[in-house]
């Protein structure tokens, strides 16, 4: 059991990771506490990738507060880098700074690397302690550390809907069936994400842009994730609006020609991702995420793809904004059933429940 | 603004009135904390019609433990009454027993007696107050309050369903999908109302009882609530289980004839209530249950009254047992829609939401 000191500060490099997950990907969002006599003397979080770690940032912090880190404990939220990558490793600078003890919330869960960062520190003679909320900082990076150990980002499946599970009425309008507050957070998810999946129907529906928007900025001021469009047979309109900033996948069944000539030319990119039913294979589709360094996938489609992805058991958590508005009849949240038994239908659980202006947000989990 | 001490002795009285809710009815539930010196002296809440009230349960209370009341501050959720009803005025009583002080959470909202009670002990020289957490009192017992001042009972529609807002599969089963502590918590609703309204078609597919079932207790022991079906033609059966324990009214909109002495022969009483569509007129059917001193009516019926009772805005609170399940299609909540525009969809708030074993209670009241 961690000291309550330990557990406070690591609380609060906790929250400072938070600030960084918009712009760390696809590295994790890292946030890092210098303390030294029980006081905080740097902070610092994960830049935009090719910039600054957590740990830099802190000890620079510390720095230009003219405080000296010799001696003082570092709390970090993941297992400083030993390798040199887009920077040099963390674990270096914490020695050549001669810090006087590390506490990490996890080590890194790539087999690789796990455990060579606080190794490379115990063997400098700085202690280490690992496993420090551990829990809540994989909860803060699950897209990063789900990428790394299974090769696909962590599947978000995100939506809007009324207290009786409609998210629009049957003559198709859905605006806004959720408050202000909920399409703020939805900002939040994506500015979060590195990419956002829909599906052909929807493009076609909404001509969605599915972008960041940030309030009084320039939305190619911020990143914006890749907006990913299943689209089995390249129905895809060149003048939708959802190529843009931060570009555009369109998933097809079927390769090339002139439709799909057309889309790259406006600036999309277009892959064949044929699965045996002639439609995109989903699970090839998130390899294919994975590959590009896409942690955190946000899916915002119909009932039909939402459907799909369920099924085929791709999801990994469903954020629901629901308001209190009875509809009746109208649009369904996922095209599954019709069941002959409970027993077939899709049993989640509750992870967290919120108030959110005038309506919830339920983040569920599969079981 | 109360003081401190006074808010904590009458969230005791109001925690206390809670126990009295499955037997008072048609009483309001009152509670009551006797405090002398700091100390609690004399604890009570109403028992049932016909048996004492909070006041009068607390001074017995304090007597059987030798504590003399005299000079004691009273906390009582509800004033203390001023007439000779079923049981002697328990103003009197805190007069004759020369308390120092009562402190009332509300007024009796009848207009005939607001403020009666109160005077009575001012006139005696016993120094109140008023309007001490009123508003926890007034939900505490807003079923007695509105049919008070409205003639009608408080209507709460109760229901289980899906996240994604099913109360059943196509085919009809729904056993089960809430689990047991929200199944428990429907019990809890039922023991504290005074009537369960149902409609024709869920006790023909359910042959639903619609009684308290107390764990290991006989329901007989207990106070059923009245159980009340609406059934326009007369479909029901005279073998239907909800003819029982408590009484069942049959609601319909033809007068008499064979079915309804066959119903009658079977201990159901019917009433015909006929409106101008030909069907059960909700209106008179509530106002029927005030006259019968129903404080609080629970709907556990399904999509076609619901959304006939909603459609009359006469629903006012929704309780939902909300699964982490997903059906996809399935039965709905209500036979709401379909609507042309988003403004002529209900709009609700919530109320409270509470995790309730692995489900979610939601607990909505009309804008």
């Amino acid at each position: 059991m961690a000291e309550e000191s330990d557990l406070r500060f690591m609380r609060m490099a906790l929250e400072l990771s938070a600030r960084g997950r918009a712009i760390a990907p696809p590295n994790p969002s890292v946030g890092c506490v210098i303390v030294k006599n029980g006081v905080v003397i740097g902070r610092g979080y994960t830049q935009k990738a090719g910039g600054h770690h957590a740990e830099i940032e802190a000890l620079q912090d510390a720095a230009g507060r003219g405080a000296d880190v010799a001696g003082a404990t570092v709390y970090v939220t993941l297992e400083p880098c030993s390798h040199y990558g887009r920077t040099p490793p963390c674990a270096k600078a914490l020695i050549d700074h001669r810090v006087g003890r590390v506490v990490a919330a996890m080590t890194d869960p790539n087999p690789l690397v796990a455990g060579k960062g606080l190794a490379m520190l115990e063997a400098a003679g700085i202690p280490t302690e690992r496993n420090v909320l551990q829990k809540e900082a994989w909860e803060s990076n699950r897209g990063f550390f789900t990428r790394m150990t299974r090769g696909t980002p962590w599947v978000k499946l995100k939506a809007g809907a009324s207290i009786d599970g409609r998210t629009a009425l049957e003559n198709g309008q859905s605006q806004w069936i959720t408050g202000e507050a909920s399409r703020a957070d939805v900002q939040r998810l994506r500015s979060e994400s590195g990419a956002v999946l829909t599906g052909i129907g929807t493009v076609l529906a909404d001509d969605c842009r599915l972008t960041v928007r940030p309030a009084g900025r320039d939305p190619a001021s911020v990143r914006q994730p890749l907006r990913v469009v299943a689209d089995s047979q390249l129905r895809m309109p060149e003048a939708a609006r959802v190529i843009g900033e931060g570009g555009c996948l369109v998933a097809c069944a079927s390769a090339g020609g002139i439709r799909a000539a057309a889309l790259r030319a406006r600036g999309a990119e277009v892959v064949s991702l044929p699965g045996a039913d002639g439609r995109v294979d989903l699970r090839k589709l998130l390899a294919e995420l994975g590959r590009r360094e896409v942690n955190d996938l946000l899916v915002e489609a119909g009932s039909v793809l939402n459907a799909a992805l369920l099924r085929a058991g791709l999801v990994d958590e469903i954020v629901l904004y629901v308001s209190p508005m009875l509809i009746g009849r109208g649009r369904g949240l996922w095209d599954l059933g019709p069941y002959q038994s409970l027993s077939q239908a899709e049993k989640w659980s509750y992870h967290s429940v919120a108030r959110l202006g005038e309506d919830l947000r339920i983040d569920l989990r599969k079981n």
